[in-house]
């Protein structure tokens, strides 16, 4: 926690080059603000800041983030409520990467036309997801504007805030070569990889009323599925040494994620044979031709979640979280060149 | 304090009956989620946390909102910096009603195609009113949406998190008959009424590079004029006692927004011959040949902030908060029929 503040700026759905031109530049400017409580942010899922007293032992950890092109497929499903679920679900996570436990939560919610019945619905998907959490639905904003939004387009944006004690902060130092990757299935695509997987399936493919595969889900269900919220499947585990790191597998997929954990020297390999990609990213994969390493760049391909573990626990957290979560061993570190090798 | 939980949830630009059916249906999906700290948030501009210990004695206050509409002002003149000051200075404003300091601001930008030299405008703008305000800029999300926004139009939005003690929240319940009512000058419409002045003054009007009454300002550039931030004001008078409440005037104007202070049995009368009408108003109330009573419930009418206090210091406060604030006394409390008189 002793890094120059780096203040937490994220991209959803934003081409790569511009989004580190973004952050290159708001970096300072958000730099320029720095108050006494501000702490490093640690690569950026959420930041960092200690209240009630400045270097106290207690952080509050807050980001914001929103849903993404996935509200698309929420308007032709008629799936809102997902989406409120969705956006409570994908921040908890983002700041259970630190270890955070989630305290409340704010959404903003613009559109070009209130209609009550969305609103409603997403609020109902939000309320369902910080009961699972454990945190307060603390306040909101609705706003109309119709210059700004398409007819019928809602945009869903999430603030949480959470805390984590300064001793169990993740990634703590202690990831090392020898640590064992465990990883959580995935429900689906959760809120990445919406531009691709509609052009594919939906614009220019079967669309959405379309069995997936041999069914009985259809194409629709399964790019509405929820994103799955990891704080209940690890929860026991925080604050325990042998748990060295969380990567959250978002936009950038196993590789972009969970090479923000890896000190210098360190290789994590993955083995992507241990499980089984989903159907919906093999459909995807079909029909729009897309080659192995750029679906595991964009897609989580089947696991939502990493746990870097002591490989002295490995085998016994991957069976206990074996039958909610599909655990699976799926990689370990090793000394070598810096990077995330993957093998399908 | 000791209210049920009522959700801090607002509106901006939205038709007043849809809102208000908004809030009736978010309220109990909001409560349903109720955790040890959330308390009361006595009407709502923040929602309240105690931390680190429920029922402890300081309170973080959180509030979202959105830029509105003046977002297309922005787009209009190009003074995308004004917009992130202005949803800085919006923020502050809504929680500092409560007598809460700002500790982190987080903003998220969303928009069809990703220009990073608006982005980095409105960074400049954020920035500049983070260290205005002492706050700082923690963390932030980019959105890139075509299938959601307009092509060139962005959405801005902001969350900020305070703190306050929680013996110093006002309104503390000292609001009362003979309470003196002391307005300070806003910058023009800081961030409410938009839909209705671009109307008026520029889609059936002259545009926004007339000059606006014998000049030599525009329309545009009054219709860019930032939001007021009042914490520089009013820091030195937050825990005086003789400091009953505090009226952010944005959407809902002088009546909508002081009326909420207002305790059973006590009425508010203002005397708007008081303060001049700044110009910009007087000529969206001409060219839409708007009543008095329309403007003043949809404009804040030259008058952004109210200052309840007891008489025995309303003169002494307003001699020192005149010069760089405009500070007018503009009425005071009289037992009577609840509401806000307005004589103009």
């Amino acid at each position: 926690m002793s890094q120059p503040h780096a203040p937490a700026y994220r991209k959803a759905g934003v081409d790569l080059l511009a989004a580190e031109e973004v952050v290159r530049r708001l970096k300072p400017l958000a730099a320029a603000t720095r108050v006494p409580g501000v702490e490093s942010t640690l690569g950026g899922f959420g930041g960092f800041f200690s209240f009630p007293e400045p270097g106290g032992e207690q952080l509050l950890v807050a980001s914001m983030d929103g849903v993404g092109t996935k509200m698309k497929v929420a308007r032709l499903t008629g799936n809102w409520e997902g989406a409120g679920y969705d956006i409570v679900s994908h921040c908890v996570d983002d700041i259970l990467v630190h270890a955070a436990r989630p305290l409340f939560f704010l959404d903003y919610i613009g559109t070009a036309r209130l209609d009550v019945d969305v609103v409603e619905a997403i609020g109902r998907g939000m309320s369902r997801a910080c009961r699972e959490a454990g945190c307060a639905l603390l306040g909101g904003e609705t706003a109309e504007m119709p210059g700004v939004y398409l007819e019928g387009e809602v945009d869903l944006v999430g603030t949480i805030v959470g805390a984590v004690r300064r001793t169990d902060i993740l990634p703590g130092g202690r990831v090392r070569a020898g640590d064992a990757l465990i990883g959580l299935g995935s429900a689906g695509l959760h809120t990445s990889g919406y531009s691709l997987a509609r052009r594919v399936l939906l614009d220019d493919g079967p669309g959405r009323g379309a069995l997936l595969g041999s069914g009985p889900g259809t194409i629709g269900e399964a790019l509405a599925a929820p994103h799955r919220m990891y704080l209940p499947a690890v929860r026991s585990y925080l604050g325990r040494p042998e748990l060295h790191g969380f990567a959250h597998i978002t936009g950038g997929g196993i590789p972009g994620n969970l090479v923000r954990l890896l000190p210098e020297g360190i290789a994590a390999e993955i083995d992507a044979t241990r499980w089984e990609t989903p159907e919906i990213f093999r459909e995807i994969q079909r029909r729009g031709g897309v080659a192995d390493v750029e679906m595991h760049q964009v897609f989580n391909m089947g696991i939502g979640w990493i746990l870097i573990v002591d490989p002295s626990v490995a085998e016994i957290w991957t069976g206990e979280l074996n039958p909610d979560w599909g655990a699976v061993a799926i990689g370990r570190l090793v000394p070598g060149e810096w990077g995330v090798r993957l093998a399908t």
